[in-house]
């Protein structure tokens, strides 16, 4: 079960660029030859895979203190609070059969076994941290190559479930904090910006999903016929420019209205710490603009850590957990009010 | 100039049925013979009006600390000021000419000088208090008509400048807190039922004004052809009513939804603790929930009488004289915002 104090990468020390830079991710997707990608596998297949995956990791020896998690023997609460947290993705979590992932939270490193492909390796960092998350994957990816017998095509590269991801199987993304680019109306900028150069924006959840507290995700769509380098430095190039537009809109907004973005974040702070019921949106709505308050040195007296954290911690699972038990949205949404008050309250601050 | 310290009837200990009544008021329309209604006099007989009304005023040795403000003479702010604390009406403070009013705070007397009529006498108490108004403004009354001669009539009565007010010349009022029957959309129930008994309902400024703060002024429209004793008793009779049924809305709200209600009142209180702008209405509507919220013991820790005092002290003119100079609407509403904040601050509750 996870530990509801861990919150995965959000809940660490904020790493560079962290005043709009929340996190980096990098994926790579890998399949092993002589087995069917999993949604065509039989139970019996996917026991036998995840027995030769798990061999893999453990001779690999990824990680520092890694531990595997069976998700077919996990309540659905349990498995939904390690999306929260961004450690797997909603579809390992929500798929059927055995399937399951190890996470090393020292390493920050999560790998699921039979999502999508056999094999996705994610490293996380905070904060915009490419080339050490980069270098890191690409060290881990070796390691595992050299145990697993990984699927690859002379002319297609890597092979993988789903055409879009084969070549590099690999994925860079950062996620952003954009509170100043939502409120003066310029996100579409950044959508624009990102499909010029073969990168794409997705919500806090990656594909399919909204943008919930402002959080953006920019990733490369590409992963075919471009070397990891070539993949890496078209984020690497972008992400600075985004973040230097999101600087740019915050210092414009200090300077033209400081008093009405100082009642805004304020406001917010006011209801996360007074409202007694309290919607998931909602909440995230205050929060980011209390992150954004306290970015900007508007508000004091609140930690960022513990703000980053609740973007976490407020979810549904990671609430019912706390609690012990499932929760009507009512009851949740009086849960949620509780949590944050407790957090955010003066005194602790 | 007003003492931004004194409030006027709403910065008293709450009288009776404080809960839902805020205060009561007994106004007399009086005129002298012999000179013409207010509108139509010279300022040559404004000035000798004046001086023998004062006469008259001094001579009937009313109040224990009366004091006599020529609003001529007076800045707009401080007349705007006494009008916020319900000591002056509208259109005696926006009026022209040689005019003015006494006001013993002490006693919570005042009588308007040249106002619509020659002389307007109000008694105020707090909470519903209309017997002891009703004599009190009756026993003064008495001792200025034994110094002033008073137009009457044989058939209409004491003669006013509108006929709407002559006979009685009296008004009897009551200002009611309906933050339940305005939630539950019960107040056209109240509108009804006052105008079957002959009674009206007016916003918190009086005639033509809008309901601010879920504040409801109920009063008699009949001043003719009806004992004094009467128009008292269907204002008696009445008001008690009213004033159960918002109670009984708040005990079925409580039942129903008290988290719902607990939510709300909390918020405004949040609201009014962390907001940094903040205007007039949207400050009434936050005052009104944690009034509410006071009242039902769901907040703590908050008194009524600052509570109700920030109905009168958040008004645009004492927080122009608290600031000591005209102030632009965005400074007012930052100054209000700053006002609530000290006042309403957990240290000091």
């Amino acid at each position: 079960m996870p530990d509801p104090s861990a919150e995965g990468v959000w809940g660490r020390t904020p790493g560079p660029e962290s005043d709009v830079a929340m996190s980096t991710r990098i994926r790579i997707a890998r399949n092993l030859t002589g087995y069917r990608f999993p949604r065509k596998l039989s139970a019996a297949e996917r026991d036998s895979l995840t027995n030769r995956i798990r061999e893999g990791l453990d001779l690999a020896q990824i990680g520092t203190q890694p531990v595997y998690h069976d998700l077919a023997d996990m309540p659905p609460l349990e498995r939904m609070a390690f999306t929260e947290k961004h450690i797997i993705s909603r579809e390992l979590a929500n798929g059927s059969g055995r399937r399951g992932f190890l996470w090393d939270e020292d390493r920050l490193l999560s790998v699921m076994v039979l999502e999508e492909d056999h094999i996705r390796l994610q490293v996380l960092r905070a904060g915009l941290d490419l080339d050490d998350a980069f270098e890191d994957a690409m060290n881990i990816d070796g390691r595992l190559e050299r145990q697993l017998p990984y699927a690859f095509h002379q002319r297609f590269g890597y092979l993988t479930a789903c055409p879009t991801n084969a070549g590099t199987g690999l994925r860079v993304s950062v996620m952003l904090h954009l509170p100043g680019l939502v409120q003066s109306g310029q996100v579409p900028k950044v959508f624009v910006a990102a499909a010029k150069t073969g990168l794409t924006v997705r919500g806090i959840h990656g594909e399919g999903t909204k943008s919930l507290g402002d959080f953006f995700q920019v990733s490369n769509q590409r992963t075919l016929g471009q070397p990891e380098t070539a993949t890496l430095a078209s984020v690497v190039r972008l992400v600075p420019k985004i973040i230097a537009w999101e600087r740019g809109v915050r210092t414009v907004l200090m300077e033209t209205d400081r008093m009405a973005l100082t009642d805004r974040v304020w406001r917010s702070l006011g209801i996360l710490r007074y409202a007694r019921r309290l919607g998931s949106s909602e909440a995230m709505e205050h929060l980011s603009a209390v992150r954004l308050g306290v970015q900007l040195g508007l508000i004091t007296g609140v930690g960022l850590p513990d703000v980053n954290s609740l973007f976490v911690l407020l979810q549904p699972a990671h609430l019912q957990i706390l609690k012990g038990r499932p929760l009507e949205t009512v009851e949740r949404d009086e849960a949620r009010a509780a949590f944050a008050r407790e957090r955010l309250k003066a005194e602790n601050n």
